[in-house]
């Protein structure tokens, strides 16, 4: 909106489950417009190349002889979790963390507490998720949080643990998108209850 | 240097193994000027919560009552592999990555070339980390790149492989700060050779 005249805008924009233009043809805009002589901004949401497919277009680009400038972003899988007050790491707590965005890691994950997981392949997938983590050794009591809607005006965190995430998130309606993000860390969130670790949901709103 | 006059700056900025103020003292440091009815502002490199002790900042000042609002940031984790033309995650190269900062964690990481490693241990230590990636299961062959100094001028990426990279290392003189990522994304960075898998080292410069 801020963007002077001369600038010409192609909203090639991305949500959950609406791709009004594929991977293949954002591709083809970038080189076809490089092509006509212009500079081309390709402007995403978080980081291009944490699961952003900013790899691919830097690629296109470059078989066709365009050089291309990244520029890193902020992204949500360190930041939602952030938002809902849950450093992914903490002295003492976790000294390190994975992101994935599929089932196919879920075997080789480390399994302790200490180590943090964010998990983007979408909440619908939530309860196949927890399932596999503890299939493949994370413990049942693991705490979980669920945040939808990172840093919007509704933003929700609902937390849990590994064995009772999916049945929560279902009754809360949980939808995309949102981030999950599990291990000791959802301790810290200001959502985790203080008093009761049996308490094991709370429901918070605010950006 | 482009702050009013009227802000104060307290500089406790840590270089590597240069830490001229504690981490009490930091926290200190906060809860005193807050207490004093200053708006504090605790500026710091790369994201406050990846590795960067803000959880702890955090806590010291709401231990006094002080609300805090987090800003996440740019974490060098993804940003300096990006610098150097690496995607952590790339599609069909790569779906996940773990960031860690310790030997501890190495023995459960997944060991395949389509999980992203990036470790923040510091390149003193590469030796044995790579020792310990191959003694719990990752290939020796597996790409590795050091990217020293990411975004300076002088920014310097040196490739090689699990079993290569420490001896690279060390006969180039490769010193912190710097990045340590390992898996097959390390094949998409220009540094990578393209005609010879066998070379395996290249120089490169420039931010």
């Amino acid at each position: 909106d801020r963007l002077p005249a001369s600038v010409r805008d192609i909203d090639v924009g991305k949500t959950p489950g609406h791709h009004p233009v594929t991977q293949s043809r954002i591709n083809e805009i970038l080189v076809e417009e490089a092509q006509r002589g212009l500079g081309v901004v390709r402007l995403k949401g978080g980081d291009p190349f944490v699961l952003g497919r900013g790899g691919e277009e830097r690629e296109a680009c470059e078989a066709h002889g365009i050089p291309v400038e990244v520029v890193p972003g902020v992204t949500s899988a360190v930041s939602v979790p952030a938002a809902a007050g849950i450093p992914v790491t903490h002295r003492g707590v976790a000294r390190g963390f994975t992101v994935v965005t599929g089932h196919e890691d879920i075997p080789q994950l480390p399994t302790g507490g200490d180590h943090t997981l964010v998990l983007l392949m979408g909440v619908t997938q939530l309860a196949r998720s927890t399932e596999l983590l503890v299939a493949h050794g994370r413990s049942a009591d693991c705490p979980v949080a669920v945040v939808e809607r990172g840093f919007a005006a509704d933003q929700r965190t609902t937390v849990g643990t590994v064995a009772t995430i999916a049945d929560l998130a279902r009754s809360r309606g949980v939808r995309a998108p949102a981030v999950v993000v599990v291990g000791d860390v959802v301790k810290l969130s200001p959502d985790w209850p203080a008093q009761s670790k049996e308490r094991a949901v709370t429901v918070t709103s605010g950006g």
